[in-house]
């Protein structure tokens, strides 16, 4: 049987006069959008310019929910009641799924935003807010979790689909988690490196931790970055190599989930 | 053949920690609720309660899409190019429709509020934009519309639903035109006055002007408010003078339309 | 020597349509005000009715700072870079003394509003941040912290005119802090008690712990509050008890600070 | 005696995790900077590090106050009552005075951005209302004002120092207007004929109007664009032809005004 794989990317971050990252070339790799929703970055307009871009390059797309902080860009810790955090998510779901009806797309996925994504594979109110917040606004919304994280543990508990994210351009400590930003070198900026490191994830179903230690993991999705001065070349070589090792990088829709 | 007519009012302006009207008694007058929804006040919480009380008390809601002025509370002009006003519109009616997935409600009309009423009462662009934002979501939610303006002809252009809407605590002109509130006296404090006028306008059809002269009309719909010190009051007179007149007070998506 | 004391308050916590508190009962009690800003509440023209009032009671002003937070009132805890914060407080003392020119007024204080407040009193970073701002825009300004807090270490440590502030109205643990709201009946709404409480704080120096011990305090500004529903009756009788007991209630620019 | 003008640039645009413009090229070119105060654009971060820079290249710092409106970075339109718009204004000065106290700098003249410098060159209210904020906050503060609007005839009526501005890379009509945008090529793409109508703006004191109509002119400041592609070498022909000319670049604080 044919492998399959998802390539994600965070996207739409720009904001009025402002733009971010690298949409239009990013689109041509992935096959999923998370996409701004105005809370952290995103405007009604770039959400409409994303949806019918997606249309265009068959790419499905998804909620990318964030904290309510345009100053922080969304990557600040927020302390909310969760069932304000519950209802802030549904919002901006909602908002998607209206914009996205101007391209004929559902929305199919929802991926949290930075700090909010960090603080929902930590806590368990958070990842349970947002998971219920999807329950109630369309639970055929593929919940995209970290692998092993409290928001893979909330999609299991509520019955949501489920897409286990990893990242490629990142390296892993022996205990499966993110090795830190701290330690220097833990983001792949090779894309040959980070390639390699794709087709193990998805092909081979495992990861080489930093010290050297093989642990097995079993994803649906790989998450891209186009905001780096070299992102947008990684994503390529990711892409590329997936390719070349046979494995097919198609919309979350379409892969077979748990 | 019994008449009826439907009472609306603009609700859930609060924000955060204000609160701003009397939207529990409101809720008990009215038949259908325009919903404030994060722009010119409103956030996902009020919008929630909103919908779970409106689910309650058996009130149809709407969507009340305003500007991005917090601070102006929506009362400012505010100069847009259609495009950028019909995405915001959009946005704002997804961000209501995943609320009210909460109460098990479907959104089931759009009214504008403040400066953004008023705009798209006599501007064409503005009165088109949020028609084509209705159409583009949801082609079943009903336009309600100031009686004789562009967003009538807008509703009827576009084919939407329309729902036809009067004061009837506000003075007129030999116009048919509110008249303005330079002019003292004209919006009505005196609960029987008011109600006087709302049944002279939902049973017989028509308008006194300020100057005596009778104006024919045919509304679907009057509107009532709970933000001024005798706003509550004014509106239950009208309630019960409809009532006492024998005309039913049902929610929109109760009237027959045009 | 006849004995003094401050009686501060947060105020003018209104924006836009908003209202909230009730300022002008309050700004007849207290001697200092601590405006908002802008961030967590407040917006231009509440600054501006606020510092007007302020010359006409003679009452000093100070600022307010709070989180970028409208939504949440500033009441969440919000993680920034302490150089982050270190601007946006500046920016906020900025703000106020431009609109406190309109009465010829300078700001002589500051105090952290919310969670800020609590973080900073826990946080060195976000204390000295907060302090070095003081320092660079006008290093007269007085930063009023909580007894034992990281701030009041700031202050000193910076060289900063500090005044020590307690809470008349909340119990305290045998440590010196402030008992946690989990615990029922830490709040005090009865007048009387809290007024007793003003006297022995402000004239004995001491607190009586709710387990019954006597502990030591030294401090030159006690905060009432103006939000709750018994607030102002509290307030009042607070600064009633303290007249009754000889204390007289100044300005915090007329207090001898450490 | 030798001639001298000024060359000013809106600046510091950015917010958050966003750029717009280029700024530290365009610091190397301008003598007067009007920087962004958080409100169309702007954060407590970019004013900070602009007056940094400003200090380092020898740049005077002035106020560039917009709408509230990030969104749609101040270029639309906004109605409100001068009384807000003042205090709004007011606020703005407030906050780049403390950030300016971090490079031991003055605020010394304000210029308004977009829509607001469109509206208040038309309207006397507008005008008048930036006027007062000028004159209660620091009557020291120059209004840069477009040549023959109503902002310099507030200035005059109310006794500011006043710096009149026009735009060497825009064309003019007989009347001494700017030219609508509307018609193509009024915006100087071309950096040899930039710099030739600055010199005769600077130098000569008149303008050549579309039609080659000669007016006579007397402005202090000429004003350059880093937002667009060619702004920056049309900036820096202007500087170098200024310089040929023997015309040479002060800050606004060391032209002779009116």
């Amino acid at each position: 049987m044919s492998k399959t794989i998802n390539l994600n990317a965070d996207i739409a971050e720009g904001w009025g006069a402002y733009n971010i990252g690298n949409d239009a070339e990013l689109m041509k790799i992935i096959k999923s959008a998370s996409v701004a929703c105005g809370f952290h970055a995103g405007d009604p307009n770039s959400m409409h310019r994303l949806c019918m871009l997606a249309k265009q390059e068959g790419v499905s797309v998804g909620v990318h929910p964030g904290f309510n902080d345009l100053w922080g860009f969304g990557r600040r810790r927020i302390q909310m009641r969760p069932v304000d955090l519950e209802y802030m998510v549904a919002y901006q779901i909602g908002a998607l799924q209206a914009m996205a009806s101007y391209a004929g797309l559902k929305v199919t996925h929802l991926k949290p935003h930075g700090a909010l994504n960090n603080m929902s594979a930590e806590d368990e109110g958070y990842a349970m807010a947002i998971g219920r917040a999807i329950k109630t606004v369309d639970p055929k919304i593929i919940y995209v979790a970290l692998y092993g994280s409290e928001m893979e543990k909330a999609a299991v508990r509520l019955g949501l689909p489920l897409a286990r994210e990893s990242f490629p351009d990142r390296l892993y400590d022996d205990d499966g988690n993110l090795s830190s930003r701290v330690n220097p070198g833990v983001v792949l900026k090779d894309p040959k490196a980070a390639a390699e490191q794709a087709v193990r994830m998805a092909g081979d179903g495992e990861i080489i931790s930093r010290s050297g230690k093989k642990i097995k993991i079993d994803v649906h999705t790989l998450c891209v970055h186009g905001d780096e001065a070299t992102g947008v070349a990684v994503a390529r070589a990711i892409a590329d190599g997936l390719a070349a090792a046979g494995i097919k990088n198609v919309p979350l829709t379409e892969m077979k989930l748990s």
